[in-house]
């Protein structure tokens, strides 16, 4: 299966991508970067990094949208800073990567690719949907030619976690995600509803870190800062919000979808609300797959094995 | 299967009682009465006539709650008044029942109920939950004892009705609502989720009335002012609220359910919002069935069958 991970990295975006490149049936076609967690530039240079550990030198990475679609700029915010640190890796200090980010944007590598591989492609995003939407504003007519999309963002069946209606990716860019939501095209979404029933521990670190290798020591200390920002768990555990996409891009069967007609709240109160479109209940073909449960134990279990064999 | 029915009548509940008497499968042990669409005296005056028009005047009609658990008066609103008309019933006249409700509260036969039927029991309550809240307050053992409880109300992957959050039935009590989601007991929740998916048009009405019966001819008059009121079909379709909690009660297996710990929120501008606990996704045994989809089609025409063979 051929991939692109659209990544604001940040560490959960790192475990999507050290899961994405620890799966063999997974074939990842490059890297696009997103605002979010981090700063675009901020999140592509921790990407080139983590491939350069990973000696994957020949994944290519392009810069993307620094900014939501109707917005001036991008301000991150403290919460970001905290959760993911100030470098976006939890100040874990990598080995800088030795090349840049190629010099065709996102958008345009977003478009090409969906063009050259069609229904083959899987595009996993884990940030606000500003690259992919900007890709449908840009050339509409990829809309029947893409495969599928799978996102880390909402929250349909929980509350949000940046407040009571809102999850944090779709929050940046309402009218973002609005857009691909609505646009028709194939996407499951792997919301706050499934993320926050998987976990990792600070049990689980500690294997990766006496492996005693670069990566896992990189990992187990990055995962360790996220785990320790968790306050549900009091710092005992993380949940796996950006990993779990990637996963369910693989092993779609782990995860129970519900069929359905998504839209976005755009003003107000609620802005960045994924909720039904309650005016098309009897519209046949929902597009979206949105995930309400998720098979954790498995999850996490496959997830664990993988990131071991690849640390080791 | 025995069935209380628990109603705040209202047009979409006189057609959950006509369901239920025109199921054989069906045994209405008695009829509850709650506010909501109405007031508690005038809908359980409604219940009377309708059962002496269908000649069942053996079953037993509950006077219950007049209001909210912790407020001090239920004021009906207009847009009760105008969806079921100002009597409740579309407007429509029907002859007067010669029997009175029973002496005993609606509290009291729920918790006799209960005791006497144990798992036997289904309760279909399609009203605020205070009859039911009230009585696990005043008899909190009848927990372990309570059957199944199928209720019409709240929205989990929709929009509210009574704004973007509540549904009418939980906002106008959301501390019974959460009391009784919280309780433990099995309940299943038919919701906005659900009730939305399906509808009856003028064309049925018309039918029941060409049978040129009391009782076609008063639910046709009935339902046709319910219809009038729908906006969302310029006044030519109804949703079916009331009626898919008792069809559920009957025939789950044409609803795609999701097990939840539910909660609902009782204060701020979402009262009334019935959403998942996002503290227990992982807790085990989730108590609450919320039905998310069903088959439209297939619980139409059971219900069409069901009234014309009832109304001939």
């Amino acid at each position: 299966m051929k991939v692109i991970l659209d990544l604001d990295t940040g560490i959960d975006d790192a475990m999507a991508l050290a899961y994405t490149l620890g799966r063999m049936e997974l074939e990842l076609v490059g890297v696009t970067g997103t605002y979010g967690n981090v700063y675009t530039e901020m999140g592509v240079q921790n990407v080139l990094n983590l491939l350069a550990m990973f000696g994957k030198e020949d994944i290519p990475v392009f810069l993307g949208e620094t900014h939501a679609l109707y917005k001036e700029t991008f301000l991150r915010n403290a919460v970001g800073a905290r959760i993911h640190g100030q470098n976006g890796v939890g100040e874990v200090e990598m080995a800088k990567a030795k090349r840049q980010a190629e010099t065709k944007s996102a958008v345009d590598f977003l478009i090409e690719s969906i063009q050259k591989y069609g229904k083959a492609l899987t595009i996993v995003a884990t940030g606000p949907l500003t690259n992919l939407a900007k890709a449908l504003q840009t050339m509409p007519e990829i809309k029947q030619q893409i495969g599928s999309v799978v996102i880390m963002g909402g929250a349909l069946t929980v509350p949000g976690n940046v407040n009571a209606y809102a999850e944090a990716n779709i929050s940046k860019d309402p009218e973002a995600a609005k857009l691909v939501l609505e646009s028709g095209i194939d996407v499951t979404m792997v919301g706050l509803d499934v993320t926050q029933r998987s976990q990792l521990t600070k049990v689980d670190t500690q294997i990766w870190r006496e492996l005693d290798t670069v990566c896992g020591k990189t990992y187990a200390d990055m995962v360790d800062y996220y785990i320790s920002q968790h306050t549900h768990s009091n710092g005992t555990a993380c949940y796996l919000h950006d990993p779990s996409a990637a996963i369910c891009a693989l092993h779609p069967e782990w995860f129970t979808m519900l069929p359905m007609h998504m839209t976005v709240v755009t003003e107000g109160e609620a802005a960045g609300r994924t909720i039904g479109d309650a005016t098309k209940l009897r519209t046949p073909n929902p597009n979206v797959k949105v995930c309400v449960d998720v098979q954790s134990e498995v999850l996490e279990q496959h997830l664990k094995e993988t990131f071991l064999a690849l640390f080791a």
